[in-house]
């Protein structure tokens, strides 16, 4: 799943993400409320309209982006008052305040406030904070919610197994659509976040979508979805694709390298993306470094174009019994590729 | 003709332009040359195989980059000393080497190198600058040019007849394929710019194109067509579109204006550009506030077929003969429209 913060997937035109094949985009609660501001949504008949893209869209709540972003805030187990990253001014969320917004945007898919702990942050104060997310989501289960929005739990409880147990068996008990694995890539080692999704998974039920939240590269996808996780975002695609970082089956190609001047090959001659069909890697380095515009749309093409047929290459190979095989030789040639 | 500096027009992809209408790009033989280098487009085959662009284009001789963008350099009979604005490193331009430049580019049509005397420079000073230009528009007139590349020579001068007049008509005693009028728009007031233009086509052949480098705006175009201009290259679609300056034939828009925070219109409803067929005002003004890379595409594509729409409407009005009432009733609406 793409992330279109805005509304719109930075770089790129709405038609492109639907092109390459994409039929859900995550929007941001927290920007969206803070501008252009519910009212002017609203006015519009909602965030479909209001953007014009007509594939689902699934909202943050916004509760990372408060933590990440504003340098004051204050939570409380009524909810979190923060001050503006735009223009300083202070607002308070509450969990039903977050997801009334999320119902007047007409998401597809609301995801409940909750309290993303620092990645170092000790155990008791981890379990403070994890009784506070565990409050919101009690709160937010048992609220009406309209006929065509689900709504998605968030578990929580950092790097700590019982926390982690604790938090998803009782989400796992309320009222939800879908489940979430939040507090994931927030600084803690590789091994530790495969490690924090396995022994939390284990306590969700299968029959529900499980969500693993802003993870990640290609290798933690596959890996993953080998734990049993169903959807991803990350802003990895098309963030590195902004910085000429772009994605292959063989290892990531950094554009600016100077062997790449006079190269007239495509970035990956078996992508059937539009960048790869029509530009060399030559002519990409040289927009990247005229710093032209144009290349973080072409290098966001290739890049989500690459993740889209990751995720399908995936259902094929788990269709046909072969994910294993093809995970272990996807992670061998990522490795063994020049990159 | 839109300005692709580089290669490719800023904010959208080579197939957008010719999708409007446009089969000619201007590309700059100053930008190009300093990067990514000739050596590199050479080994592409030119720069048509190197931007994939299958329009046409004109490389300017990048003689009034040299004079704007370089902060050193030293002009004399046989060329230009200067420093590239890039990495400091010096550069020398001939006539010539200019020509042999854009050859190599396989550029369509390729322009001679000029001096650009700053506005407000003195007569006698003018007239040095001048002699100098002619003199190199002497020597590339007797360049043997392949035979699918045209060449235009440059009419300079300053604003004072009798030496735009000498330029005028020495230039069109060589041998080029098209004559342009540079050293416009370079800080002088409309009306003395427009008096130039004037005073200036009075002395060039009607049969061969007349260009007037680097204007300009709308009311512009339409004026110097009513002398008998036939070509324009201007930055201002483009660059007015990335800074929220929106054309329409009622007047501009600025995007960024409260007054379209809800505004569900599209930039103009007689637009049939793919920006107005689907997206509003309210939408696009929230891109621009949140910088949205997107926003700088749409409003491209917005201002390129505006200015695309502009020409063909001139010229239908010229083939139906109606071009003065035309051209006054577009300055009225433009004048009286909300801007
Ligand atoms: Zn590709
Ligand atoms: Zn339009």
């Amino acid at each position: 799943m793409p992330v279109g913060t805005q509304g719109i997937v930075k770089a790129l035109l709405p038609d492109m993400l639907t092109s390459i094949g994409y039929k859900l985009m995550l929007s941001n609660t927290y920007h969206l409320y803070l501008r252009p501001g519910i009212e002017i949504i609203e006015a519009f008949g909602g965030l479909h309209k209001f953007a014009n893209f007509n594939g689902s869209i699934l909202t943050d709540s916004g509760g990372f982006q408060v933590f990440s972003l504003s340098d004051l805030r204050k939570v409380a187990i009524e909810g979190v008052r923060f001050k503006s990253h735009i223009d300083g001014s202070y607002h308070f969320f509450t969990p039903e305040k977050v997801l009334d917004l999320q119902f007047r945007f007409k998401s597809d898919i609301a995801m409940v406030l909750d309290e993303c702990p620092a990645y170092g942050l000790d155990k008791s104060a981890t379990e403070k904070s994890l009784n506070i997310t565990l409050n919101w989501a009690k709160r937010s289960s048992v609220i009406e919610r309209p006929k065509d929005t689900a709504v998605f739990g968030i578990v929580q409880g950092g790097i700590f197994e019982d926390l982690r147990k604790k938090s998803a068996l009782e989400i796992s008990d309320m009222n939800f659509d879908g489940i979430a694995i939040g507090g994931l890539s927030v600084g803690e080692p590789l091994q530790q976040m495969y490690d924090t999704v396995a022994f939390t998974i284990e306590h969700l039920p299968k029959d529900k979508p499980r969500y693993a939240m802003g993870v990640g590269r290609p290798e933690d996808i596959i890996t993953l979805v080998g734990f049993g996780i169903d959807m991803f975002d990350c802003v990895m695609p098309t963030r590195n694709a902004r910085n000429g970082y772009l994605f292959t089956d063989f290892g990531n190609i950094n554009i600016k390298n100077a062997i790449y001047a006079k190269d007239k090959s495509p970035i990956d001659e078996h992508c059937n993306c539009y960048t790869c069909k029509n530009f060399s890697r030559g002519f990409l380095r040289h927009l990247y470094k005229a710093k032209e515009l144009s290349f973080y749309t072409l290098a966001t093409i290739h890049n989500l174009t690459y993740y889209y047929n990751l995720i399908q290459s995936i259902k094929d190979a788990i269709k046909k019994g072969e994910f294993e095989q093809f995970a272990k030789s996807f992670l061998e040639k990522r490795r063994y590729g020049n990159s």
